[in-house]
């Protein structure tokens, strides 16, 4: 006997046996009275598409999948469709993220934005045990930042292959040496004028050369970079930084630059993009965590956890990127910075701070920190 | 006896045995009468730097590396001089692009925008044989698409730190079979109505499904994806295309769709990038290069030259990103495409596209090509 489903609003209806075949054994659907189930439009038609069903009656009309498919409307059908099924294909049982297939609140992760709650390999939605909440875009659908909360990303490209991509909340915390450890390099502190005890430097007009700096700015706490871009040698201790290391090293009393200047001169040459980028600067600095440049790999900045010398450096672990909070991304930007982060043996990171004032007290407020990598269902 | 410069406008004039010490034997500065030679600041700083020289006088005060270079203005100089000794410290020579450095003219690839001319190892400005015609830019610096000529760019990063780019002119070429050679697929040309040969597709908001595909259209000529992303095993040919392997596909009369429809389409979900797609699109294909999504690597395209059959598709070798020909470029982008696309052993492609409309008989026309790749001097 041909099996065959009615669509009744939103949802196919299938009597039978489906509630034992296709729910108790393989996850489709949720339990009507008796035998019978309802199923989501996906999962109708992947049942059509597999030949588990041979038809849906749609207002008297008996339809196969080309025809089911052709009435749903949208990019967002046909893209949640092809996620449904790919995953299906990898032999995960998933569930549209919402009553009544499941209780949202009874499975962590899942919120408004998540389309399928996806169960660990051999189970199913009785289980109660969550493998990804996943969310499902269009390559062409950008994100705000906001809605970069952890979870799974499922990037569907216009030709239709499928990036998995894992949102989580990383440690970024590290134990490097601070410049404001006792006795490492003199600070201006305890009331004492800079002028006296920082070091002197000149403020170019992107950069910073420090003449003549105590060996441990580089050496130990990595700050700047010795002229000429040669192997340092230990015996031509001149070093540039970066206008951020500059008003970092200013603000802490290291050096006998005015922070404010610096900071005038950072404004000027890259905009709003400073100051948020100071801030994340200083976040990670006093998290222990050294951050220098990521330009050449496209980023804000690449970081170093366990500093205690240059010679020593180690495997940097983070790349950061540095956004508002406000910003939206293009799956595609995603893409390629976690695809680099990879290629490289780093984690890609996005840094988003908000446009509040920057605590006084703890710089790292304000900013909410997220990795993204791929991930293989 | 303490060698010094003069500064006399904007050159150092520095006598005794220069000429030979400094001009024939090393490559600075250019000769003027009897052994006195003439350097650009950028030059002179560097004979401070390595205290070939002792000083310089400017307005009859003599001064050091450091006051020197203090009263060089702006951005420029630094980088400028940061790549200069970068380049010198390689042990090659190099002289400002212009007269009476050099004859501009005499070096092929030198222009209005060189900054250097790098003369090959061991040699210097009298030999008439330039390695590289060298721009520098802080990273900051945008790059105008119009500027992206062949040559080598030298970007300084916030921590003074040097990436060389090559610029070149690539050849994008390949044999791989066309949908259009003879037999392959039905095609609705000839005077014939698409709608009587043309294969049947639905177009759906943002790509295109063919349900029985001729099977070459896939497997030799690599159109499309089977559904449901699975390994292609023979058996469930419907294949998916993006809007654009479907427009043309239509447009050569393979589909029987409006081919002005699916551009509609195509414009409706990208804008005007979906046209200067579709012209690149068009002309690789008919250059015999297959063109398939580059998304995951964050580019427009990713490419095959020689495709005979799905099953030997071999490494694709470019990365393209199509932009507009008034685009401009931020060094970073740049950097993190070209790291990208040498991480994937593949070249990194630009495809400028200008405003003028698509010639009718050769999409082509009005297409530049640039390929940018990481250079170690």
């Amino acid at each position: 006997m041909a099996l065959e489903g009615e669509l009744d609003s939103d949802v196919v209806r299938l009597g039978g046996d489906a509630r034992q075949r296709f729910h108790d054994a393989r996850g489709y659907g949720y339990p009507l009275s008796g035998n019978e189930i309802a199923l989501s439009p996906v999962e109708a038609a992947h049942l059509l598409y597999t030949d588990n069903i041979d038809g849906v009656r749609v207002d008297g009309e008996r339809v196969g999948f080309r025809g089911f498919t052709a009435r749903e409307p949208g990019v967002d059908f046909a893209v949640r469709y092809l996620v449904y099924a790919d995953l299906r294909a990898r032999g995960l049982y998933l569930s549209p993220a919402r009553e009544p297939w499941i209780d949202p609140d009874a499975f962590d992760g899942v919120d408004d934005d998540t389309d399928f709650a996806v169960y660990p390999r051999g189970k199913g939605p009785n289980d109660g045990e969550l493998e990804y909440a996943l969310r499902v875009l269009g390559e062409r659908t950008d994100v705000p930042a906001t809605a970069l909360e952890p979870g799974v990303l499922a990037v569907v490209d216009e030709e239709s292959e499928i990036t998995y991509l894992e949102v989580a909340t990383p440690t970024v915390t590290g134990d490097s040496v601070r410049v404001t450890d006792p006795g490492l390099v003199p600070l201006g502190t305890d009331g004492m004028d800079p002028s006296e005890t920082g070091v002197g430097a000149d403020l170019l007009e992107d950069r910073v050369v420090i003449w003549n700096p105590p060996t441990a700015l580089y050496e130990r706490t990595f700050y700047g970079q010795p002229l000429e871009g040669r192997e340092y040698d230990g015996e031509t201790p001149t070093i540039q930084c970066s206008l951020l290391e500059a008003a970092h090293l200013a603000s802490v009393g290291v050096l006998d630059l005015d922070p404010g200047a610096v900071r005038e001169r950072g404004r000027a040459v890259e905009g709003d993009r400073f100051d948020r980028r100071l801030r994340v600067y200083t976040a990670l600095r006093e998290r222990g965590v050294v951050p220098k440049t990521g330009y050449k790999f496209g980023a804000d900045f690449r970081t170093y956890a366990t500093v205690d010398t240059v010679d020593d450096l180690g495997h940097s672990e983070h790349l950061i990127r540095v956004v508002p909070s406000t910003h939206d991304f293009e799956p595609r930007d995603l893409s390629l910075d976690v695809r680099l982060a990879h290629g490289v043996r780093k984690t890609m990171v996005v840094a988003l701070v908000t446009d509040e004032p920057a605590h006084p007290d703890d710089p790292a407020e304000g900013i909410s920190w997220r990795s993204v990598e791929r991930l293989t269902p």
